[in-house]
């Protein structure tokens, strides 16, 4: 059964939650976004087109956990009467998936569940794997993350801590890689996000409403026209689409290569400092963003624009900040003149 | 076992609740209608009486699922062991329904129940359909909607979300089409409806109380009538029922045709921004119930009433709107003498 | 084993209770009584004593559904393995009863339970019925009905709306008739009814307390007479119930004549408006109260002692109610000498 | 296993409470004895060693449900395949017993289990009896009766209804007599009691605390001396057991011949309507005690003692009736000169 | 396995504790102990220490319900297929024992569990015992008492009213003999303890801060060689602890000769009465403290000194009574002197 | 399945935590960490990263709760059916690890759970061992351990009281030491933690924000590092982490040599008497802290040094304190200057 789902190049204006959509999409180290927002402002739309955009993932075959050859072998998700595993893996490339968890879903259907009698015997066959096995290595979805149920937010902080899913029943353990990328989108006047779980969501992004006659028109047409005839639709931004595909697949290439200077590194400590942030996320976030972006402008090197972007997505959009990074820009060109 | 239901055009007054019900028989994309009102003033009675103007949709025969051709292939809802199963179709003209969720329903019944033992080796066979399935591409009718269980809430719109039911069971998954008219009653005095669910209604309707001595005398005398002799009095009432069916097939069939010009998009997405809606529901709304009203009364054309209507039933009747459509239609026609 | 029971009419006093649940025995579609009071008042003393004066309805045989043959053979409640079913129905008389419904009773007790594996087979002989089974055509009596459980309330909801009661279990729906007379008393001082539900109930009574000492001599005579030899006490009482029951059986007979005339419905329409009630469901009340009273009275056409009654009944006893019925008196006098 | 029961005559003091039990004793349908009073004031130790003095009761042998000979008939308690019952029936004479209903008891203790494979077959042998069965023609007492479950006192309100016990499961029905005499021992500062329970106990006793040395003095050495050699103790108090509960005997025989005189009936209806009773419990209740004294003072007649003891069990004790009694006595004496 | 268990002579300071410990380790019957203080004041382990000294008891080999040879066959605790088992029992002699009950413990694992099966054939082995069949003769310690759940403190105190633990399922009724000494450590800034429960327990004592720095050294050094060597640090206490338990051991014979004079009666009811307590545990209480005290003082006949201890111990160290424990001792010698 | 664990000596800052967790790691009898702070201060790394210090221990070859050669024999944790378990212990050296106890974690994955069938023929080896198991002689960490249930707080408190860990199932009891040490993290804002847990705590610290921007940076940069090659990161640390190592297995050794004196106990009695401790728990904690630090800093006898940092890890860091700490030492200098 296919889902028709809205073309994400489509989706008119909203410009910071696409950047941070797609910044995720190059650089899962980042660590997922929290979009808040009022209700009917297209946040879930903007989540679930990102799956037109994802890049594809190298994983084994028919492997219901998404792994990667390495992955495979040491976790042991192979059939324990294998004889030499090693030689039969074929590999596959699928794209990325949105895997949405619904609010009401039930710990077994999150973790998979145990046939205890053929564990004994076949070991990680006897796992029906659940979402955390479906969301390995790609995106998390959870709407209205504000009101997740509390056991279910601890089955998720339990996966994110070490980046495994441990199924446990009578004493049998069976374990598989749980990597995802957490995407959250929740109306902040229905509740506040548990703090340790917002701790795990790399960016967190405010939607602001359309206010333009001429985009809300847009909005309108497109929303119609998609519902009309939505293959018509998709056909029509395919081109947008791929170009964004390719774009996305160069800045991951690229990003391994990007390096920033020590005089930035100051810059983000100060910054996070005076804007009072707890511990130090903030300054791993920035550090992290500003060199996605950097791979996304096709830079090797950070520039003060791909920082001054990244502070923005992590900090948020304040007077008081915007001032700071216009100090901070002399700042950093006083000290590269003092230093070169 | 036969229910005796109340002829729709036997209802007295309260047009706006039987026109946004006729508008979705019509054209089911408009999304359902919350009606609010006191009690006993029939709106339950409104909605029941709806099941007997229905337009007939073409079936697989005997599809539990109410589904046409195309999705029984697509969803593979036919037994596994058959060797060519597009050759053996036969297909059924039936009347859509209203299906009734009552508050205090399981989830079992709402989604459906799975065999597990039978579902390794039939298939979609093993499922023993819910409401979801008896309600897809029919109405689904909840009294009291605001006092829904959240979990069912849950239930409702992950259905919603891609027309889906998907049923999980012991790793097993089966799906089928679940695409319903949500339409609900609700007294406001006993609580609010949850956001996310009155965001996938398209329609809000208000109950006015008659205070008309004759209309309210006609309303004793039908309904004791009613009680009476329901046989006799459905006959009375036959020959109406049959011209506004048949005025409601024609809207079916012409909708597709119904155009709209540019004008009247840009008045819909400056009303809506004056009268502060969040996100872009309103205007979509707008959108989609001005063209069935166009169909409804014969038009090609969306014109200024049926625009005016469309507002009206989407916005509500404020005195400030009132106006406004005032200013609109004075905007309209300047521009479109501009234009021309 | 046989439950000893007061005789109704050695209930002292307490007049508008003894009428209410008197002419619901005569026309069911009054649709039942409220009763509130004070505890010790005698309210369920009442009800109880009903059950000694209800006419006998013809049911078949042995049904747990208390059937007559069009309901036996519409909804197919004999073995799935008899051949010729309609040849074999034997009829029978009984007396209607007054069915409890315990406060905490189960749903499985209320709405009867299903063995599946039978189901396949032998179709209703798998259900075993339950307290709505007992209660079909017979009056259901819920005490502290206002401490109800929700779940319990919707229960009896979905059964009243359409007089049917539908057990299904895992995909397999069993249905019989439930159209029950539901009497209730409550303390309004312990909670309100949920609105739902009142609305359910036709007739709503307030008990006064009884300060007229000879009154209360004879209540504490009967009763402790009563107590002492219950057979004697109610020997002594039989020709009066006979004679009551006589009453009773002649009105139902009567009722179906009854007539009502134009003016008295508008009068109708104009005090409910005036007493400021919601919907319409007191006009109807009303109409159905006064043309059972008619029936009580022997009268073929409403009169207007017969109205005034049943207005009181239905609105209350307030004063200025009293007071306007006076004037519509007058009206109705000035009209039908205006009319003749 | 045999319980050590302190003798009801050695307790000091309390007359109130002991006559209000020794009254049930005599008379059941006087219905119970609510005692209120702070901790260790020997309430519940009153209640016990009633135990000692309960008069025998003729029942069918072994019969756990502790019925008289009609009832086993009438309610099939016998062996379904036994031939001829009537003629096996041996009968047995046993004392009363004060059954205890702890707080925390589950349902099936209270209400019985029953065996449904065994129900088909063996018809009442299928039930476990619970308390309800043991509690049969017994006192039931139940310690801090304020805190009790609600589902369970409606399982004791259901029972007390009727005086029968319903156990229903999966459609079979199995009843038994219930007919027990409620005691209730509370500390109201711990909460109030239901109403709908305080309705069913006849007598309500505050206890009050002794502040005489002497008798405190007695009460430690009577309890040391109870719990050095609880044998020994009973012993010592045998005569005085023995001529109490010939006394009881004696009245028991008397009840049935005790008359009131109207005079008296009136003086009720006034004093109970003065004091502002809900109802008529009051003026029963009043009429049964008083008779009851008057058979355990060897009266065939009523006299104004007799009442005025009556009238301060039932309603208490204040001020301003015991001047009521008095003008109540001088009423009686006009009254019957001028009657005379 | 063996606890390392905290020699009770090596507690320092905490003199009311150990006395009443140990006055309970005497005569039972006085009926535990309650003690209240702040946490890490030592309660637990004096508590826990009381195990070290506890006095033998003569019981059935083997018998999980520590019983004698009496109870053994009063509650006939033999396997049902024994001949004659009155000739076969094998007497031992073991130590009382603390057994704790843990806070959360189940129903299950205090009353004991029932073999329904078993139980048909083979009686009482089809119990599997619980903590309160260990707790029999024993002491049952409860550390925050205050904190247990409400259903297994009635469970407490449906067994402490008649010393019996019975357990029932399924219509089979098992009792053992269940007597035990109540002893509770709480922190009452925690909450109060249910006032039912608080009536069972004989004494209650408050701890006391300790300030004195040698005494405080003491602990910690005590503590510190306990921890490093739990096993030579007994042996150092060995002697002191046999002293103790001799003179406990010697109390006990001596306590059933113990008497105390009229005098002293009527001045334990004027204090207690002056105290304002409710009821009369505190008088019966102080009766057995001080015949308990003179046992271990080695007297035949409770002296002042003896009484005013107890005194104390029952109801606290409070200065007013202080002062009346003066006038008290002039007013028994006047008397004694009066007297003779 | 490998974690990657960030290498302790790696962390920058946070000296008092990452003291206070080596101390329990050389002496396990002070009884675990809690460490309190905002999120995001590393609070969870550090602990984990304790993993890969710890040191040694010898075990049971294949045990899976860790225990010595005396514990095995003691406890019977061998094959029931084994003739002469002790000839055929295998020993083994492995890491003390960090076993998490997750917030959701049910009883049974805690305590273990057992087949009751297995364990009447094969005892220990019925037992699916829980994570007390795996704790036991390891570290217990529970992050945001304020949260915790209470009925786990109850598992681990029954636990921590006697060091064993009773599996009770059906009368069958089957025992394993669990001897941890508890370290928990929470942020205490979100709430207090139980008293009786605290107490169970050794140690508590409080961490500190780090504003030095060279640790910051220092800290952003080393994260990066680690998440981009942990293993080379890992490698770059090896040398400092072996260093460490080796100083703690040295403490280890040293520990059981070192002394305290006389006076420096009165000190310790002393300041935390001013300090106004409820009880004695924090005059055993400075003790025994002062004797690691000692051994730690490879001291054979406390000095004053050692005694002030174990005060300020035990008591905390106040103003008052600091200065309390400079009169102690005089008072320590004129003591020991009087002594000699």
């Amino acid at each position: 059964m296919k889902k028709n789902i809205y073309p994400f190049t489509a989706i008119v204006g909203q410009d910071k939650i696409k950047k941070a959509l797609i910044l995720n999409a190059i650089n899962p180290s980042i660590g997922g976004v929290l979009i808040k927002g009022d209700r009917g402002t297209g946040k879930t739309t903007a989540v679930r087109a990102l799956a037109g955009l994802l890049p594809k993932i190298e994983v084994v075959k028919n492997s219901p956990f998404n792994v990667d050859k390495n992955s495979y072998l040491e976790y042991e998700l192979y059939k324990t009467d294998d004889k030499n595993p090693k030689d039969d893996i074929e590999l596959d490339k699928i794209p990325m998936k949105v895997v949405e968890l619904p609010l009401g879903a039930t710990e077994d259907r999150i973790i998979g569940s145990l046939d205890i009698e053929k564990a004994l015997h076949e070991g990680i066959k006897a796992l029906e794997p659940g979402i955390l096995a479906k969301a390995n290595r790609n995106i998390l979805y959870i709407d209205e993350i504000n009101l997740l149920d509390d056991n279910l937010v601890d089955i998720l902080l339990d996966a994110a801590a070490y980046g495994v899913n441990i199924i446990e029943r009578e004493g049998i353990s069976i374990s598989h890689p749980s990597k995802f990328i957490l995407v959250g989108t929740m109306n902040p006047e229905e509740g506040e996000l548990r703090g340790q779980l917002s701790d795990r969501i790399g960016l967190e992004i405010e939607v602001e409403g359309i206010t333009n006659i001429e985009e809300r028109i847009m909005i309108m047409k497109r929303r119609e026209e998609f519902e009309r005839n939505s293959e018509a639709f998709n056909q029509k931004f395919k081109k947008e689409q791929i170009k964004l595909q390719d774009r996305i697949n160069l800045a991951i290439n690229l990003l391994e290569e990007v390096e920033i200077n020590e005089t930035f590194l100051e810059v983000i400590a100060r910054i996070t400092l005076e804007h009072g942030s707890e511990g130090h996320r903030s300054d791993i976030s920035i550090l992290k963003t500003s060199k996605t972006i950097a791979a996304f402008n096709n830079h090797k090197k950070v520039d003060d624009v791909d920082l001054r972007e990244a502070i923005r997505l992590v900090l948020g959009e304040n007077k008081f900040l915007s001032e700071r990074i216009q100090d901070i820009k002399r700042d950093i060109e006083n000290r590269v003149s003092d230093e070169s």
